[in-house]
Protein backbone atom coordinates (compact mmCIF):
# COMPACT_ATOMS: atom_id res chain seq x y z
CA UNK A 1 0.00 0.00 0.00
CA UNK A 2 3.06 2.60 0.78
CA UNK A 3 3.82 2.25 -3.56
CA UNK A 4 4.23 6.04 -3.10
CA UNK A 5 6.73 5.90 -1.60
CA UNK A 6 9.12 3.59 -3.38
CA UNK A 7 8.34 4.67 -6.86
CA UNK A 8 10.11 6.65 -9.13
CA UNK A 9 9.76 5.81 -12.65
CA UNK A 10 10.34 1.68 -11.25
CA UNK A 11 9.18 -0.98 -13.10
CA UNK A 12 6.16 -2.94 -12.34
CA UNK A 13 3.55 -6.06 -13.95
CA UNK A 14 0.03 -5.14 -13.72
CA UNK A 15 -2.48 -7.70 -13.94
CA UNK A 16 -5.10 -5.98 -15.98
CA UNK A 17 -8.45 -7.66 -17.06
CA UNK A 18 -9.97 -4.32 -18.68
CA UNK A 19 -12.76 -4.68 -15.23
CA UNK A 20 -13.50 -2.41 -12.61
CA UNK A 21 -10.99 -3.56 -10.10
CA UNK A 22 -7.64 -3.77 -12.28
CA UNK A 23 -8.67 -0.50 -14.37
CA UNK A 24 -8.70 1.46 -10.70
CA UNK A 25 -5.17 -0.59 -10.04
CA UNK A 26 -3.45 0.40 -13.10
CA UNK A 27 -4.46 4.12 -12.17
CA UNK A 28 -3.23 3.75 -8.72
CA UNK A 29 0.34 2.02 -9.98
CA UNK A 30 0.81 4.86 -12.70
CA UNK A 31 -0.28 7.73 -10.41
CA UNK A 32 2.06 6.11 -7.79
CA UNK A 33 5.40 6.78 -10.32
CA UNK A 34 5.87 3.27 -11.47
CA UNK A 35 6.53 2.46 -14.80
CA UNK A 36 3.90 0.14 -16.00
CA UNK A 37 3.74 -2.99 -18.25
CA UNK A 38 0.45 -4.16 -18.46
CA UNK A 39 -0.43 -7.90 -18.69
CA UNK A 40 -3.42 -9.49 -19.69
CA UNK A 41 -5.26 -13.03 -20.56
CA UNK A 42 -7.66 -14.20 -22.82
CA UNK A 43 -8.37 -17.37 -21.22
CA UNK A 44 -11.36 -18.30 -22.90
CA UNK A 45 -13.90 -16.63 -21.23
CA UNK A 46 -16.95 -15.79 -22.44
CA UNK A 47 -16.15 -12.04 -21.64
CA UNK A 48 -13.68 -11.92 -24.54
CA UNK A 49 -14.94 -7.97 -24.78
CA UNK A 50 -13.26 -7.28 -21.73
CA UNK A 51 -9.61 -7.99 -23.40
CA UNK A 52 -10.58 -5.15 -25.81
CA UNK A 53 -11.64 -2.59 -22.93
CA UNK A 54 -8.07 -3.69 -21.21
CA UNK A 55 -6.44 -2.72 -24.70
CA UNK A 56 -8.06 0.74 -24.50
CA UNK A 57 -7.14 1.70 -20.75
CA UNK A 58 -3.66 0.29 -20.96
CA UNK A 59 -3.19 2.56 -23.78
CA UNK A 60 -5.08 5.51 -21.94
CA UNK A 61 -3.06 4.87 -18.71
CA UNK A 62 0.76 5.01 -21.17
CA UNK A 63 1.04 1.80 -19.97
CA UNK A 64 4.96 0.86 -21.21
CA UNK A 65 3.96 -2.27 -22.67
CA UNK A 66 0.71 -4.38 -22.98
CA UNK A 67 1.08 -8.29 -23.33
CA UNK A 68 -2.14 -10.05 -24.23
CA UNK A 69 -1.23 -14.48 -22.89
CA UNK A 70 -3.72 -16.81 -24.24
CA UNK A 71 -4.18 -19.36 -22.03
CA UNK A 72 -6.71 -22.22 -22.42
CA UNK A 73 -8.62 -22.97 -18.67
CA UNK A 74 -11.08 -24.26 -20.21
CA UNK A 75 -8.78 -27.32 -20.64
CA UNK A 76 -10.21 -28.11 -17.06
CA UNK A 77 -13.46 -27.37 -17.09
CA UNK A 78 -14.51 -26.44 -13.55
CA UNK A 79 -15.98 -22.84 -14.02
CA UNK A 80 -19.20 -21.26 -15.32
CA UNK A 81 -17.05 -18.61 -16.53
CA UNK A 82 -15.11 -20.90 -18.98
CA UNK A 83 -17.64 -24.13 -19.94
CA UNK A 84 -21.37 -23.91 -20.88
CA UNK A 85 -22.73 -23.96 -17.57
CA UNK A 86 -25.03 -20.55 -17.03
CA UNK A 87 -23.99 -17.70 -15.33
CA UNK A 88 -25.90 -17.15 -12.12
CA UNK A 89 -28.52 -14.36 -12.51
CA UNK A 90 -30.44 -12.59 -10.25
CA UNK A 91 -28.81 -13.46 -7.14
CA UNK A 92 -29.50 -11.54 -3.82
CA UNK A 93 -26.50 -10.71 -1.71
CA UNK A 94 -27.00 -13.23 0.68
CA UNK A 95 -26.90 -16.04 -2.37
CA UNK A 96 -23.51 -14.15 -3.51
CA UNK A 97 -22.05 -14.53 -0.11
CA UNK A 98 -22.31 -18.10 0.60
CA UNK A 99 -19.80 -20.21 -0.23
CA UNK A 100 -17.70 -20.39 -3.84
CA UNK A 101 -19.67 -18.93 -6.57
CA UNK A 102 -19.79 -21.55 -9.78
CA UNK A 103 -17.74 -18.32 -11.48
CA UNK A 104 -14.49 -19.18 -9.84
CA UNK A 105 -11.96 -20.50 -11.98
CA UNK A 106 -10.01 -23.44 -10.73
CA UNK A 107 -6.00 -21.74 -9.43
CA UNK A 108 -7.04 -18.29 -11.43
CA UNK A 109 -5.27 -16.22 -9.63
CA UNK A 110 -2.36 -18.28 -9.12
CA UNK A 111 -1.90 -19.31 -12.54
CA UNK A 112 -2.13 -15.53 -13.66
CA UNK A 113 0.49 -14.36 -11.06
CA UNK A 114 3.03 -17.10 -12.18
CA UNK A 115 2.91 -15.21 -15.86
CA UNK A 116 3.60 -12.17 -13.96
CA UNK A 117 5.78 -13.46 -12.11
CA UNK A 118 7.86 -14.79 -14.96
CA UNK A 119 7.52 -11.50 -17.07
CA UNK A 120 8.91 -9.29 -13.69
CA UNK A 121 11.96 -11.78 -13.45
CA UNK A 122 12.45 -11.02 -17.61
CA UNK A 123 12.14 -7.30 -17.11
CA UNK A 124 14.21 -7.01 -14.24
CA UNK A 125 10.71 -5.67 -11.98
CA UNK A 126 10.21 -6.15 -8.53
CA UNK A 127 6.56 -5.29 -8.23
CA UNK A 128 3.09 -7.40 -9.18
CA UNK A 129 -0.09 -5.44 -9.05
CA UNK A 130 -2.72 -7.46 -8.54
CA UNK A 131 -6.50 -6.25 -7.88
CA UNK A 132 -7.54 -8.97 -5.36
CA UNK A 133 -10.44 -8.37 -3.27
CA UNK A 134 -11.11 -9.67 -0.29
CA UNK A 135 -14.17 -8.07 0.41
CA UNK A 136 -16.56 -8.35 -2.30
CA UNK A 137 -14.72 -11.60 -3.37
CA UNK A 138 -14.92 -13.36 -0.41
CA UNK A 139 -16.32 -16.54 -1.13
CA UNK A 140 -13.07 -16.86 -3.76
CA UNK A 141 -9.67 -18.83 -1.70
CA UNK A 142 -7.15 -16.81 -4.04
CA UNK A 143 -8.32 -13.22 -3.12
CA UNK A 144 -7.17 -13.93 0.49
CA UNK A 145 -4.63 -11.48 2.32
CA UNK A 146 -3.08 -14.79 3.49
CA UNK A 147 -3.16 -16.37 -0.10
CA UNK A 148 -1.24 -13.57 -0.91
CA UNK A 149 1.34 -13.37 1.54
CA UNK A 150 2.25 -17.01 0.79
CA UNK A 151 2.36 -16.46 -3.00
CA UNK A 152 4.90 -13.62 -2.55
CA UNK A 153 7.24 -15.77 -0.13
CA UNK A 154 7.05 -18.56 -2.78
CA UNK A 155 7.85 -16.19 -5.78
CA UNK A 156 10.85 -14.72 -4.07
CA UNK A 157 12.16 -18.43 -3.82
CA UNK A 158 11.23 -18.97 -7.42
CA UNK A 159 13.38 -16.95 -9.50
CA UNK A 160 16.93 -15.51 -10.13
CA UNK A 161 16.32 -12.79 -8.05
CA UNK A 162 16.03 -15.26 -5.03
CA UNK A 163 19.85 -16.61 -5.94
CA UNK A 164 21.17 -13.69 -6.80
CA UNK A 165 20.03 -11.03 -4.14
CA UNK A 166 18.32 -8.91 -6.18
CA UNK A 167 15.09 -6.67 -4.50
CA UNK A 168 12.96 -9.08 -3.90
CA UNK A 169 9.41 -9.66 -5.55
CA UNK A 170 6.45 -7.81 -3.66
CA UNK A 171 2.62 -8.52 -4.62
CA UNK A 172 1.10 -5.38 -4.34
CA UNK A 173 -2.61 -5.89 -3.62
CA UNK A 174 -4.07 -2.59 -2.56
CA UNK A 175 -7.23 -2.51 -3.12
CA UNK A 176 -7.00 -6.47 -0.89
CA UNK A 177 -9.44 -4.45 1.88
CA UNK A 178 -11.44 -1.61 0.36
CA UNK A 179 -15.29 -2.03 -0.45
CA UNK A 180 -16.24 -2.27 -3.97
CA UNK A 181 -17.48 1.91 -3.44
CA UNK A 182 -14.11 2.99 -1.99
CA UNK A 183 -12.50 0.92 -5.33
CA UNK A 184 -14.93 3.37 -7.38
CA UNK A 185 -14.17 6.80 -5.37
CA UNK A 186 -10.41 5.68 -5.51
CA UNK A 187 -10.91 5.57 -9.38
CA UNK A 188 -12.59 8.58 -10.22
CA UNK A 189 -9.90 10.42 -7.73
CA UNK A 190 -7.32 9.11 -10.29
CA UNK A 191 -9.18 9.97 -13.37
CA UNK A 192 -10.87 6.27 -14.18
CA UNK A 193 -13.23 6.48 -17.23
CA UNK A 194 -15.42 3.54 -15.78
CA UNK A 195 -17.42 3.70 -18.95
CA UNK A 196 -14.11 1.91 -20.32
CA UNK A 197 -14.09 -0.77 -17.89
CA UNK A 198 -16.19 -4.02 -18.39
CA UNK A 199 -17.06 -6.66 -15.62
CA UNK A 200 -19.87 -8.61 -16.81
CA UNK A 201 -19.36 -12.30 -17.03
CA UNK A 202 -22.02 -12.64 -19.56
CA UNK A 203 -22.05 -9.26 -21.94
CA UNK A 204 -23.55 -8.91 -25.09
CA UNK A 205 -22.11 -9.00 -28.51
CA UNK A 206 -21.70 -5.70 -29.03
CA UNK A 207 -20.38 -5.19 -25.55
CA UNK A 208 -22.76 -4.78 -23.51
CA UNK A 209 -22.99 -5.56 -19.87
CA UNK A 210 -26.41 -8.15 -18.63
CA UNK A 211 -26.92 -5.79 -15.51
CA UNK A 212 -27.96 -9.27 -13.69
CA UNK A 213 -24.89 -11.34 -12.77
CA UNK A 214 -22.88 -11.11 -9.60
CA UNK A 215 -20.63 -8.94 -10.96
CA UNK A 216 -22.73 -6.59 -12.29
CA UNK A 217 -24.83 -6.42 -9.90
CA UNK A 218 -22.17 -5.59 -7.13
CA UNK A 219 -20.97 -2.92 -9.19
CA UNK A 220 -24.60 -1.25 -9.91
CA UNK A 221 -24.92 -1.68 -6.19
CA UNK A 222 -21.64 -0.10 -5.31
CA UNK A 223 -22.10 3.34 -8.08
CA UNK A 224 -25.53 3.65 -6.19
CA UNK A 225 -24.49 3.59 -3.08
CA UNK A 226 -21.78 6.22 -3.82
CA UNK A 227 -25.00 8.31 -5.28
CA UNK A 228 -23.61 7.95 -8.73
CA UNK A 229 -24.72 6.55 -12.22
CA UNK A 230 -22.78 3.36 -13.30
CA UNK A 231 -21.52 5.14 -17.04
CA UNK A 232 -21.01 1.77 -18.83
CA UNK A 233 -23.21 0.37 -21.36
CA UNK A 234 -25.90 -2.30 -19.85
CA UNK A 235 -28.15 -4.07 -22.36
CA UNK B 1 8.75 -40.19 -0.65
CA UNK B 2 5.95 -42.30 1.68
CA UNK B 3 3.70 -41.94 -1.55
CA UNK B 4 3.52 -45.86 -1.16
CA UNK B 5 1.92 -45.53 2.41
CA UNK B 6 -0.93 -43.74 0.72
CA UNK B 7 -1.89 -44.49 -2.69
CA UNK B 8 -4.72 -47.16 -3.43
CA UNK B 9 -5.88 -45.23 -6.93
CA UNK B 10 -5.66 -42.18 -5.22
CA UNK B 11 -5.86 -39.81 -8.35
CA UNK B 12 -2.33 -38.19 -8.69
CA UNK B 13 -1.62 -35.08 -11.20
CA UNK B 14 1.97 -36.08 -12.68
CA UNK B 15 4.32 -33.47 -14.27
CA UNK B 16 5.61 -35.16 -17.54
CA UNK B 17 8.09 -33.70 -19.92
CA UNK B 18 8.90 -36.84 -21.64
CA UNK B 19 12.46 -36.59 -20.18
CA UNK B 20 14.30 -38.91 -17.96
CA UNK B 21 13.93 -37.78 -14.25
CA UNK B 22 9.80 -37.09 -15.76
CA UNK B 23 9.43 -40.73 -17.04
CA UNK B 24 11.61 -42.10 -14.01
CA UNK B 25 8.59 -40.11 -11.72
CA UNK B 26 5.24 -41.10 -13.76
CA UNK B 27 6.69 -44.97 -12.89
CA UNK B 28 7.61 -44.09 -9.24
CA UNK B 29 3.54 -42.90 -8.85
CA UNK B 30 2.48 -45.29 -10.44
CA UNK B 31 4.23 -48.11 -8.82
CA UNK B 32 2.85 -46.35 -5.50
CA UNK B 33 -0.47 -47.54 -6.84
CA UNK B 34 -1.87 -43.45 -8.09
CA UNK B 35 -4.49 -43.02 -10.51
CA UNK B 36 -2.13 -41.17 -13.03
CA UNK B 37 -3.37 -37.64 -14.93
CA UNK B 38 -0.30 -36.86 -17.10
CA UNK B 39 0.39 -33.20 -17.37
CA UNK B 40 2.65 -32.05 -20.01
CA UNK B 41 3.53 -28.41 -21.69
CA UNK B 42 4.39 -27.69 -25.29
CA UNK B 43 5.82 -24.30 -24.38
CA UNK B 44 7.58 -23.05 -27.75
CA UNK B 45 10.24 -25.12 -27.04
CA UNK B 46 12.84 -26.16 -29.52
CA UNK B 47 12.44 -29.50 -28.31
CA UNK B 48 8.97 -30.31 -29.37
CA UNK B 49 10.17 -34.33 -29.48
CA UNK B 50 9.91 -34.60 -26.05
CA UNK B 51 5.78 -33.74 -26.36
CA UNK B 52 5.34 -36.87 -28.54
CA UNK B 53 7.80 -38.67 -26.19
CA UNK B 54 5.08 -37.71 -23.31
CA UNK B 55 2.40 -39.01 -25.48
CA UNK B 56 4.09 -42.61 -25.90
CA UNK B 57 5.28 -42.90 -22.49
CA UNK B 58 1.94 -41.79 -20.55
CA UNK B 59 -0.03 -44.57 -22.61
CA UNK B 60 2.86 -46.84 -21.82
CA UNK B 61 2.39 -46.32 -17.99
CA UNK B 62 -1.77 -46.78 -18.51
CA UNK B 63 -2.21 -42.62 -17.50
CA UNK B 64 -5.37 -42.68 -16.65
CA UNK B 65 -5.52 -38.97 -18.76
CA UNK B 66 -3.30 -36.97 -20.68
CA UNK B 67 -3.33 -33.61 -21.74
CA UNK B 68 -0.96 -31.31 -23.30
CA UNK B 69 -1.48 -27.79 -22.54
CA UNK B 70 -0.35 -25.25 -24.97
CA UNK B 71 1.88 -22.18 -23.53
CA UNK B 72 3.89 -19.87 -24.92
CA UNK B 73 6.47 -18.85 -22.53
CA UNK B 74 8.10 -17.13 -25.94
CA UNK B 75 6.44 -13.98 -25.08
CA UNK B 76 8.53 -13.04 -22.15
CA UNK B 77 12.03 -14.17 -23.86
CA UNK B 78 15.42 -14.93 -21.73
CA UNK B 79 15.44 -18.28 -22.55
CA UNK B 80 17.74 -20.26 -24.46
CA UNK B 81 15.43 -22.82 -24.55
CA UNK B 82 12.73 -20.95 -26.18
CA UNK B 83 13.96 -18.05 -27.92
CA UNK B 84 17.11 -17.98 -30.94
CA UNK B 85 19.83 -18.07 -28.31
CA UNK B 86 21.99 -20.92 -29.22
CA UNK B 87 22.06 -23.63 -26.64
CA UNK B 88 25.76 -24.14 -24.89
CA UNK B 89 27.73 -26.76 -25.87
CA UNK B 90 30.67 -29.19 -24.71
CA UNK B 91 30.62 -27.21 -21.14
CA UNK B 92 32.54 -28.74 -18.40
CA UNK B 93 31.29 -30.19 -15.53
CA UNK B 94 32.28 -26.87 -13.70
CA UNK B 95 30.94 -24.42 -16.04
CA UNK B 96 27.96 -26.22 -15.62
CA UNK B 97 28.06 -25.49 -12.17
CA UNK B 98 28.15 -21.87 -12.13
CA UNK B 99 25.41 -19.82 -11.86
CA UNK B 100 22.24 -20.10 -13.32
CA UNK B 101 22.46 -21.71 -17.17
CA UNK B 102 21.46 -19.40 -19.96
CA UNK B 103 18.73 -22.75 -20.43
CA UNK B 104 17.08 -21.43 -17.10
CA UNK B 105 13.17 -20.57 -18.38
CA UNK B 106 11.99 -17.85 -16.08
CA UNK B 107 9.35 -18.80 -13.65
CA UNK B 108 8.85 -22.28 -15.66
CA UNK B 109 7.97 -24.65 -12.59
CA UNK B 110 5.88 -22.10 -10.85
CA UNK B 111 4.02 -21.64 -14.06
CA UNK B 112 3.83 -25.38 -14.43
CA UNK B 113 2.54 -26.22 -10.79
CA UNK B 114 0.33 -23.82 -11.08
CA UNK B 115 -1.57 -25.46 -14.08
CA UNK B 116 -1.06 -28.65 -12.19
CA UNK B 117 -2.82 -27.12 -9.63
CA UNK B 118 -5.66 -26.12 -11.10
CA UNK B 119 -6.15 -29.38 -12.85
CA UNK B 120 -6.11 -31.15 -9.34
CA UNK B 121 -9.01 -28.93 -7.88
CA UNK B 122 -11.43 -30.06 -11.02
CA UNK B 123 -10.24 -34.07 -10.39
CA UNK B 124 -10.39 -33.74 -6.72
CA UNK B 125 -6.81 -35.40 -6.71
CA UNK B 126 -4.66 -34.20 -3.58
CA UNK B 127 -1.18 -35.06 -4.65
CA UNK B 128 1.01 -33.50 -7.46
CA UNK B 129 4.01 -34.83 -8.74
CA UNK B 130 7.10 -32.93 -10.03
CA UNK B 131 10.34 -34.28 -11.17
CA UNK B 132 13.13 -31.83 -10.06
CA UNK B 133 15.98 -32.38 -8.64
CA UNK B 134 18.28 -30.30 -6.18
CA UNK B 135 21.50 -31.80 -7.67
CA UNK B 136 21.90 -31.85 -11.40
CA UNK B 137 19.99 -28.67 -11.35
CA UNK B 138 21.31 -26.71 -8.70
CA UNK B 139 21.68 -23.97 -10.93
CA UNK B 140 17.86 -23.18 -10.49
CA UNK B 141 15.63 -21.23 -8.01
CA UNK B 142 12.88 -23.20 -8.63
CA UNK B 143 14.14 -26.74 -8.29
CA UNK B 144 15.33 -26.10 -4.52
CA UNK B 145 13.32 -28.17 -1.89
CA UNK B 146 12.69 -24.37 -0.05
CA UNK B 147 10.85 -23.59 -3.23
CA UNK B 148 8.71 -26.90 -3.50
CA UNK B 149 7.76 -26.47 0.55
CA UNK B 150 6.46 -22.75 -0.22
CA UNK B 151 4.92 -23.49 -3.11
CA UNK B 152 2.92 -26.23 -1.12
CA UNK B 153 1.84 -23.81 1.72
CA UNK B 154 0.55 -21.22 -1.57
CA UNK B 155 -1.28 -24.24 -2.54
CA UNK B 156 -2.65 -25.19 0.36
CA UNK B 157 -4.11 -20.97 0.39
CA UNK B 158 -5.23 -21.13 -3.28
CA UNK B 159 -8.09 -23.11 -3.65
CA UNK B 160 -11.59 -24.85 -2.97
CA UNK B 161 -9.90 -26.90 -0.68
CA UNK B 162 -8.34 -24.62 1.51
CA UNK B 163 -11.63 -23.05 2.23
CA UNK B 164 -13.59 -26.23 2.17
CA UNK B 165 -11.27 -28.37 4.77
CA UNK B 166 -10.81 -30.77 2.52
CA UNK B 167 -7.81 -33.28 2.40
CA UNK B 168 -4.32 -30.78 1.93
CA UNK B 169 -2.38 -30.73 -1.42
CA UNK B 170 0.77 -32.58 -1.52
CA UNK B 171 3.32 -31.74 -3.91
CA UNK B 172 5.57 -34.56 -4.32
CA UNK B 173 9.04 -34.22 -5.39
CA UNK B 174 10.79 -37.84 -5.15
CA UNK B 175 13.33 -37.26 -7.01
CA UNK B 176 14.61 -34.36 -5.22
CA UNK B 177 17.05 -35.37 -3.93
CA UNK B 178 18.60 -38.55 -5.97
CA UNK B 179 21.61 -38.09 -8.40
CA UNK B 180 20.90 -38.49 -11.84
CA UNK B 181 22.98 -41.95 -11.76
CA UNK B 182 20.46 -42.76 -8.82
CA UNK B 183 17.06 -41.83 -11.20
CA UNK B 184 18.01 -44.09 -13.57
CA UNK B 185 18.81 -47.23 -11.44
CA UNK B 186 15.26 -46.38 -10.06
CA UNK B 187 13.66 -46.13 -13.16
CA UNK B 188 15.74 -49.05 -14.72
CA UNK B 189 13.50 -51.06 -11.17
CA UNK B 190 10.35 -49.65 -12.10
CA UNK B 191 11.08 -50.88 -15.57
CA UNK B 192 11.49 -47.39 -17.81
CA UNK B 193 12.74 -48.21 -20.98
CA UNK B 194 14.87 -45.05 -21.14
CA UNK B 195 15.18 -45.48 -25.18
CA UNK B 196 11.54 -43.94 -25.35
CA UNK B 197 13.23 -40.50 -23.18
CA UNK B 198 14.27 -37.60 -24.47
CA UNK B 199 16.35 -35.13 -22.54
CA UNK B 200 18.33 -32.95 -25.33
CA UNK B 201 17.99 -29.24 -25.28
CA UNK B 202 18.52 -29.31 -29.09
CA UNK B 203 17.83 -32.35 -31.28
CA UNK B 204 18.17 -33.46 -34.38
CA UNK B 205 14.13 -32.89 -36.71
CA UNK B 206 14.03 -36.82 -36.30
CA UNK B 207 14.54 -36.69 -32.40
CA UNK B 208 18.07 -37.71 -32.47
CA UNK B 209 19.91 -35.80 -28.93
CA UNK B 210 22.83 -33.91 -29.96
CA UNK B 211 24.75 -35.92 -27.09
CA UNK B 212 26.62 -32.51 -26.67
CA UNK B 213 24.01 -29.95 -24.58
CA UNK B 214 24.07 -29.94 -20.86
CA UNK B 215 20.99 -32.56 -20.85
CA UNK B 216 23.04 -34.58 -22.76
CA UNK B 217 25.59 -34.84 -20.92
CA UNK B 218 24.50 -35.27 -17.36
CA UNK B 219 22.78 -37.84 -18.86
CA UNK B 220 25.46 -39.65 -21.01
CA UNK B 221 27.61 -39.87 -18.14
CA UNK B 222 25.19 -40.82 -15.66
CA UNK B 223 24.55 -43.97 -17.21
CA UNK B 224 28.41 -44.52 -17.82
CA UNK B 225 29.01 -44.22 -14.42
CA UNK B 226 26.59 -46.61 -13.86
CA UNK B 227 28.54 -49.08 -15.94
CA UNK B 228 25.47 -48.81 -18.59
CA UNK B 229 24.80 -47.67 -21.95
CA UNK B 230 22.07 -44.62 -22.45
CA UNK B 231 19.67 -46.49 -25.13
CA UNK B 232 18.75 -42.90 -26.72
CA UNK B 233 19.37 -42.12 -29.97
CA UNK B 234 22.40 -40.00 -30.34
CA UNK B 235 23.26 -38.13 -33.75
Amino acid sequence: MDATATAHGQSAVVLLSGGLDSTTLLAYAVNAGFTTHAMTFRYGQRHAVEVDAARRIARQFGAREHIIVDIDLRTFGGSALTSDEAVPKDRSHDEMRLGIPITYVPARNTIFLSYALAWSEVLGASEIFIGVNAIDYSGYPDCRPEYIAAYERMANLATRRAVEGATPVHIRAPLLHLAKPEIIRLGLELGVDYAMTSSCYDPTTDGKACGRCDACQLRLDAFARLGTKDPARYA
